[in-house]
């Protein structure tokens, strides 16, 4: 990580930026092969658009003042902590001129003022695809979406990540079933099963008014976990509780696993443990982990029903979100990164043109533009001084080719840096390996 | 334009962001074809980072605020206003893990509060290109970086560029020669020539207290331009001015100039009207405008000697920025992207598979991850309802073909929807046209 950083808004070393390059080309090609439309949104939103839709992140919420504005002027204006808040706005704007089913993917920063920690941060790169449909959207839209992330995260040079899926339908309908009317509050109780352990989640759920015994239910729901959709019905039945919004979780919870029984990419696995922090998810919710690595959540999402629209417009969603800085964070914390083949370069250039003295620099100039004009990304040194010098340059900046060129009855050559082997080249054909 | 929007918080429709996304791959193909590296800073920077560097956007700086926060807490940070004054930041806080010169490029929002307008925008996306140097920066880098911004602005479809460049030097010294005092309060206000027309400068220097005769000096100054760096020399000696900074800044003026005389991209003038706003520069300044059209910079830059470094490092630096924004505004207003191949389609996809009934659901999917896998952007229909409806859909979201099955005696199809043929096909082996 850069240097004399602002606590929680982490910048890239050129060499760890162009790997971020790297994941974000991967992201870009995979979402457009699948027909996800790109979209950017302001960084801004209503103030008042942003509150009471992040659940308990409300207090971490941006706002933003011009400086010449009066001190006892109210902020209008705050940055956005999700991409999702900001899409849903976005469509049910411009629903007039969308098709629907309407796919995008969005990849930008967010804002949310937390703690900052390993893989948590204040600005943070999201990559976000969505599906929002007009009135109406089947649940196989939910399972194309788990199914493009696994895709997605399977395609990343990352560890492998396991997809754990959920629906808030059936939690609901389970809570209900227990006789609980605060399901947002116990949810997000539950949520934190995973940071505080389950004798604590179980306090606080007796301190919020539960029964022993409904915490007690409450943690045994969050230990069911199943791949097969059947197995997983006879788990959750084996409960004893009835409710019929649990009846349309449970088949729409099994519907997006079953989706997902050929995925070999990352490993899909229905967990009722999961509830995802946010107020707006209301049916699939999913949460994705690096298998092997006790971290945080690297990708989530969910449906969401409620979201956009508004007034005559049903406009339901669903969607998923990688945590593109928080992998970043991740990898580099374990050092994956080093792995990855021509990491540490800190140049995208694959040659350097050596300058045999300052009278010749515009025959060098010349070279680099014949090996541009073949897509083949060139610098000239910037220096004519010694060979040595030249070479050490291009090595320090993990350029990996030195171009010497023509010079009396000398013809060009090239030298790779790494083996030292120096050879015959022409600017006309020459192409890095 | 998206509706309902945010006065000055652009957002593009889905035809039109496909567009600024081609923009984009272009712009970052070509950076790093020359060796530039990409970066991303964050979006805050300390305020008192920010101020007294951008001259008079001081008051339009968007300070930042948890909503947590006390009301009487005094905003620490802004969101940054440019991509220079971050990035300078960058390199001081990291020069000992850099390579100099150090190339690199930048494409990120940046933000200003200012009265909006077409081409003026509080929240727009920038692409930016400098070098920065340890201790040196030869006057050569001024060069490359006109030279680049020039090649690649002609790689856009966009209208043709007119660069027009002078240095700070220059008008420093013919300003010192005739005695002026206030250099920065005179490039202020001929920097509005432009916008104000001679009569008001004249009047706004005269009431800044130059003399009526020092004011008309100033203006036959503005008034000299040349594609010739001898021929500008003459036309300059001319005025009678001596000043030593007016020989340095001459010196290399002409040299960028120079530099310049094989540039078939776009138009490079030396016009020594352009003073450039910021306050940064200490030597050359470039602005380029659209030939043929009254509109305002679509690009803009200089070299700053004393904006990165400080303490005992100097860090001069050369760059340029293009107003991604700005580019998409005024092009879309003059309804220039209309001509662009395939303009208006809203989705990423090829093809669309088109769906026989619910039951052969999983073919269609199957045939549209064969395309995929070979590279082609596929989607499959929402629908089963009739095949005229499912032709309609691909149509209204810009799709060109429609994938359909094989099906009983009948093997895959492909049609044309803009030609309406339809020819047999093989999802092994089809590519879109």
């Amino acid at each position: 990580m850069s240097k004399k950083a602002l606590s929680g808004f982490p910048e890239w070393l050129p060499a760890d930026e162009l790997v971020q390059q790297d994941l974000l080309t991967i992201l870009r090609r995979e979402f457009s092969l699948h027909g996800y439309v790109p979209l950017h949104t302001r960084a801004v939103e209503p103030l008042s658009a942003l509150l009471s839709k992040g659940g308990d992140t409300d207090k971490e919420i941006y706002v933003l003042k011009r400086l010449s504005d009066a001190p006892e002027k109210a902020a209008e204006l705050g940055l956005h902590f999700d991409l999702t808040v900001p899409f849903a706005r976005y469509v049910a704007a411009n629903r007039g001129q969308l098709t629907f089913p309407f796919r995008r993917y969005q990849i930008q920063p967010a804002w949310r003022g937390e703690r900052p920690q390993l893989g948590r941060y204040r600005e943070f790169l999201q990559a976000d695809i969505d599906i929002i449909g007009s009135e109406k959207l089947d649940v196989r839209y939910d399972g194309e979406i788990v199914r493009l992330l696994a895709h997605t995260m399977g395609a990343l040079p990352v560890p492998r990540t396991k997809l754990m899926i959920n629906n808030r339908k059936v939690l609901e309908g389970l809570y209900r079933g227990l006789g609980i009317e605060d399901i947002t509050g116990t949810l997000r109780i539950v949520d934190k099963l995973d940071k505080i352990g389950p004798e604590k989640v179980a306090t606080l759920l007796v301190e919020a008014g539960r029964s022993a015994e409904v915490a007690d239910r409450c943690l045994a729901i969050a230990e069911i976990s199943s791949t097969v959709g059947g197995e997983l019905e006879s788990q959750v039945r084996a409960l004893g509780i009835e409710h019929e919004l649990l009846d349309v979780g449970l088949g729409e919870l099994s519907s997006v696993l079953d989706q997902c029984a050929d995925v070999s990419s990352a490993d899909v696995v229905a967990d009722l443990r999961i509830a995802r922090g946010l107020d707006y998810y209301t049916g699939t919710v999913v949460e994705g982990v690096f298998v092997g690595h006790d971290l945080s959540t690297v990708c989530s999402g969910g449906r969401y029903d409620n979201l956009a629209g508004g007034g005559k417009a049903r406009l339901p969603g669903v969607g998923a979100s990688i945590g593109v800085t928080r992998i970043m964070g991740y990898c580099l914390n374990l050092g994956l990164f080093d792995a990855l083949p021509g990491y540490g370069r800190a140049s995208t250039a694959d040659v350097m043109v050596a300058v045999h003295g300052e009278d010749s620099r515009t025959d060098s100039e010349a070279v680099a533009r014949q090996l541009r004009a073949r897509g083949v990304s060139t610098v000239v040194c910037h220096t004519s001084k010694g060979y040595g010098k030249q070479i050490g340059w291009a090595d320090k900046a993990g350029i990996p080719y030195v171009w010497m060129p023509a010079r009396g009855d000398n013809g060009h050559t090239v030298k790779d840096i790494r083996s030292g082997e120096q050879v015959p080249a022409s600017p006309e054909d020459w192409s890095p390996v």
